[in-house]
């Protein structure tokens, strides 16, 4: 891959957040027998390298009801050296479509010589594997692993943490282009070669996303709700710093990865939240605004922000779904501590403007979970050993997954 | 890539058509320790075998005024062991097109540091070069080269040729998305190395091409032309094995690559005939059909034909232009001498039921161009020698081009 250095980033406190980066090659072939210039523009950066980040990498694909088809391009596009974890969390009744699932999986697996590592949100061994690690705060009054993208995501952590994994990347599995997801995992090994890999986050802005307009195709930029979300971020950086900025353009970005560290070390948000709080969590954790309270301040976290060649072309979720994360990413910053009053007010007329909060409504606050560093792994991973024996497909021809 | 081998094949004469091959992996990453088993129904290609061939080959990029940011885009794609020659036909008058082309190209191999042969085909320098080298086929009355798609073809070819390339793939410049290039040459790489890379012809069959209906987008396999020309080739094949077949799924791919050495003693037909032509003149000359005239045999041709995994999105040409695929692509087939009367007449009733013949019409002939074997390739280098120094970007850090 080829990608240009960040020209400029913005700081608060520990926190630097890089400007959008550029890719010129998705594919820069293996290394030149002359060094990459480290002073360049452009960097090259070759396929060995990117393999060996990706050897260190688990993709967690979230599914729920997505159609076979559409995953099966997914796991197609996602680069060999990663590992893989499914976590579905697809209705078992009155039709199974885990079981559907899983058998398109294991089909592709005896193909391909894969292993995949296949998990359900709602799978009782789950969710006592995180009652037994102390951590029952994402289980439900059944006892269960909520509902939601964000606790999925947060199951898939912990998986790979367990199996030794140093970065975590997720994929939706609604992509109709496999072309598209290879390129986003080979961003995310890019951004952690270009810093280093420790404290990272890699978060990637679509090129474009193709919609129907009078019957042709518009390669639209923003959508509804990152354009929203974007402006709200800047708003509140802009706050601190007393400098406009226009850096952040990644806060809903579903396609991102982080240091396994870093994210064990995070809070998460449920639901459609769970994207732009990362921003607002390290912004509270390291942002040094409240330095009393949080705040090792020589944790330098990056944030990256790729821009994919790739335009985007998923299913279409319909408005109901744009209108529940306009209304999740803008209530998380609209009840994080550093929101300032003039942006709560400017949040409350945008949304009441809208039509997303009627006259009455107030925005409700967003279920945050607690760090992961509160999970005590060696349990967690004691009662996971059964999930993880039952991953499908073949044993792995000579690469010995990490334990 | 991993990617399965062909289930089965048709043969006449010397020449193998093999059946569609389905991809299970866009990047198997780097070799294993332990060897790949060659006896294995899906074939794993390690990325260092997919380089070394990319390093042998030449992708053309035929160029007629296309909106520079998807040529971009298109070059983003293409791997970069790869020699890009884009061949463009826009028009220089009223507004000068093929400047801007070339100003956004080096542009772009400014940041990527990537060379890139960028040929107008319309050169006096060019025409010289064929006449120089005694094939006056290719030219005008004007002396210029012909206008047309496949003429555009032939020059990357011969200029593929000229700087020691074993292989050239083309790829067309209309492609929405960078990720799907790449695929089609990984393809073409790991077809060459499936087949011994000798006398080896590579098609893509795209996935599904994205259509809107109704509002919505509908992913269809078959295209209007290719459908046609799929069953032509099909039947004309079927005539003479006697056993129906439909292995033919490639008629029109514009998506292919061929060994250098076979395309070189291949003869082109113009304009939009010059895909399905492919077949055409490889069966009659290596068919054993007309055994007195030519035939060695010996040379056993080998057509792959790989689905790819991406869609294929790209910009929309509007009606006229199936029609004319159409009627080329047919004409082709109607006007082989392998073409029994039985097949001439089905392809009649099929184009005037379909409305492209009018009463009182006949089927045009296609142009058909000599076998470029016949160009003296040391007085086309010598003429053309001034093209290959003219070509954009920098000097190669590392790798020295062929010469």
């Amino acid at each position: 891959m080829q990608i240009e250095v960040p020209r400029e980033f913005e700081r608060l406190g520990a926190v630097r957040i890089y400007g959008l980066q550029k890719v010129y090659e998705l594919d820069a072939g293996p290394a030149m027998t002359e060094p990459g210039r480290d002073d360049a523009i452009v960097r090259s950066l070759p396929a060995e390298a990117i393999y060996e980040v990706q050897r260190e990498m688990a993709i967690v694909v979230p599914v729920r009801s997505e159609r076979l088809k559409l995953i099966e391009g997914v796991l197609v596009g996602i680069p060999n050296p990663c590992l893989v974890i499914v976590v579905s969390n697809s209705p078992r009744e009155p039709i199974d479509r885990h079981f559907l699932e899983q058998d398109s999986i294991a089909d592709f697996c005896r193909f391909s010589r894969k292993q995949i590592m296949v998990v359900h949100q709602k799978d009782p061994v789950v969710a006592a594997a995180f009652a037994a690690g102390g951590y029952g705060d994402v289980l439900d009054d059944l006892g269960l692993v909520r509902d939601g993208k964000a606790e999925g995501m947060m199951i898939g952590t912990v998986l790979a943490k367990m199996l030794g994994k140093r970065y975590v990347g997720f994929v939706d599995s609604d992509n109709y282009f496999p072309g598209a997801v290879n390129e986003y995992v080979r961003e995310y090994a890019a951004g952690f070669l270009l810093n280093g890999g420790k404290d990272t986050v890699v978060r990637i802005s679509w090129h474009s996303k193709p919609k129907i307009v009078e019957q042709s195709l518009f390669f639209a930029k923003w959508g509804r709700s990152s354009r929203r979300c974007n402006r709200a971020l800047n708003q509140l950086l802009s706050h601190y710093t007393g400098f406009e900025t226009e850096i952040v353009k990644t806060g809903n970005a579903g396609e991102h990865a982080i240091s396994l560290d870093l994210a064990m070390s995070m809070r998460y948000a449920t639901g459609y939240s769970v994207e732009p709080y990362h921003y607002i969590d390290l912004l509270e954790q390291y942002g040094g605004v409240f330095p009393t309270e949080h705040g090792d301040m020589r944790r330098l976290v990056r944030i990256c922000q790729i821009e994919s060649r790739n335009p985007h072309l998923h299913a279409d979720k319909g408005d109901a779904h744009v209108a529940e994360m306009i209304i999740g990413s803008l209530a998380t910053i609209y009840h994080s501590r550093l929101c300032p009053a003039s942006l709560q007010k400017k949040i409350d007329t945008e949304l009441r403007q809208g039509g997303y909060l009627k006259d009455g409504e107030t925005l409700p606050p967003v279920r945050i979970y607690p760090s992961l560093a509160g999970l005590a792994m060696d349990r967690f991973a004691a009662s996971a050993q059964e999930i993880v024996e039952r991953r499908l497909g073949a044993p792995p021809l000579a690469r010995p997954m990490v334990s």
